[in-house]
């Protein structure tokens, strides 16, 4: 496949599962699909039934082809149940949502894995077969698992070492428990997927979009190349708080700051992105928290920073661009 | 969950896919099924997409669940093809059909064998969910794929070594080539699964069923210690040939005997089974067979051995019984 016309000046997201499709989907209609490069999450990804899962990549894929499920948020629209129905007849773990449709991304991806082709590689099939422009990046070919230590009374699910995979935390158990620490394995050995450097690197802008910070975004963070490319782009990096009005908009965001000793309010994410990010995005209901964000050494923007519809989120995606000085419509 | 009662005698059945499945569904007419014990081809299990795909197994288990796809043959009935049909468009391997009902089999599978459980512990479990009385156990727990060396012109889907998996074989090309050799790999080390000696030593019948028997049956029959025991039970053990009219019911079986150097006739059968069964039963239309069968050193019984339904198939069982000497229905 020729690389497509790259058009004008190149945007990088930093983008995790729901919050990140929502804004990419409203970045498209103000730049070209083309020259954004969303660099995505993988320490949710996990292996169950046999088939590797990639939650975050594949929210995001289904949303810029128009086929995300609008009901969750997460898997595909017009979906069946028919494969997880039997295999809850059977006594299978049936905790984690597998639609029929869906199951043949996981089974695609699964089997061009085992025959050797790296995660990104594979993404870009999916991504083309599924009629997304936006080129969707993996942070890593390797496997960065975020494991999460929790709070006792779920031994049957830990691990000897106290720990249980992200999915089991925030799926199998609805993120309805304490956590103590987060960790991402693998991170100090994982290399950055080839592209994801470049994006960042060429990029006019860099966004780090209004994702859980900790366990969305941190895992991309955590691998030292990646975050020092970022800092290194930091006058040109905004972030989008993923908290308005001192909660997550969805998720446990929220909670695990708090949890993990952060301030759960657009302040505690300042101080989260700060050596990273010179400018942090905030909805108007924290306005008043601005000044307290540019004391954490933040440039701070103040507009609606929720997401009801995809103008919401075309223009969210505008002013987070304006904020790098990459402003003009079609021309970012 | 305690042994089930055993009456009378028990009857062990060397089983592949669909004519074992036929001929089990027709035993269990006339024997108690809990007295029932299937030995099960698993030569054809495979990985495919991530999963542990185990296709004689499952059509024997599909069956006598009642459930089996009475116009395939294999597969569950009341079968969906969505995520099948999404694997197509994604442009991932489709040639395997797996319909989203029988991937929750499959996904239950893959997922105990993750666990650390063994094929016979989850072949019991799958069993007692789809509520199948007669005992299925796999040959082994260990893996015995077989591997077909064909003729050229296929060389994409060959290995540097020229051979090729069953299933891209039997499925993939629809055994359309011609085969050069066969082999099972791992059946110098591979053993027999807990209870499969047991149930061919304990056994009042063992009945051979009309399956193919260089790739259904000579897959079991290569694990020595399986030999032994079969040929240690050679007078109460009696084959039904698969061939009929000097050509498989379905299948390659009789294609593959030719292209193998065997005959593909009832003789060619009994000279296959001869070492290890005393009798052959084979159908009307081959009754002037039988005195060729009888010099190859095997009783011979001439019955109709063509399963139209399932009252064919347990006066079939009850032929194959009758001739071992546990004749009488009920107390088999």
């Amino acid at each position: 496949m020729p690389p497509p016309e790259r058009p004008g000046p190149r945007v990088a997201v930093l983008a995790g599962g729901f919050g990140a499709a929502r804004l990419l989907d409203g970045l498209v209609r103000v730049c070209e699909p083309h020259a954004v490069t969303a660099v995505v999450n993988c320490g949710d990804d996990f292996v169950l039934h046999g088939l590797h899962i990639s939650p975050d990549l594949d929210t995001v894929m289904y949303c810029l082809a128009g086929e995300l499920n609008p009901e969750t948020g997460w898997g595909l629209r017009d979906e069946s149940w028919r494969a997880l129905e039997t295999l809850r007849q059977l006594g299978g773990k049936s905790w984690f949502g597998l639609g029929d449709r869906d199951l043949g991304t996981h089974m695609y991806r699964t089997q061009r894995l085992a025959e050797g082709a790296t995660l990104s590689v594979v993404t870009a099939e999916l991504s083309r077969r599924w009629g997304v422009e936006v080129r969707l990046l993996p942070v890593s070919d390797d496997p960065v698992p975020t494991r999460v230590t929790i709070d006792g009374g779920t031994g049957d699910r830990r691990g000897s070492d106290g720990e249980i995979g992200f999915q089991e935390y925030f799926v199998g158990l609805r993120h309805a428990v304490a956590v103590r620490a987060v960790r991402f394995a693998g991170a100090d050995r994982a290399r950055p997927a080839p592209g994801v450097l470049d994006a960042i690197v060429d990029a006019a802008a860099v966004i780090i979009a209004p994702s859980n910070p900790i366990v969305s975004i941190g895992p991309m963070l955590s691998l030292e190349r990646v975050r020092r490319a970022v800092m290194q782009r930091r006058e040109e990096t905004v972030a989008i708080s993923p908290i308005v009005a001192g909660a997550a908009l969805r998720g446990p965001a929220g909670r695990l700051m708090v949890e993990l000793g952060h301030e759960p309010s657009v302040v505690g994410v300042a101080r989260l992105y700060a050596p990273v990010a010179g400018t942090l995005v905030i909805d108007e209901a924290d306005a008043a928290l601005a000044p307290a964000v540019e004391s954490e050494g933040m440039r701070c923007i103040v507009t609606p920073a929720i997401m009801h519809t995809p103008t919401d989120a075309a223009a969210l995606a505008q002013a987070a661009l304006s904020a790098v000085g990459c402003a003009a419509p079609s021309h970012c």
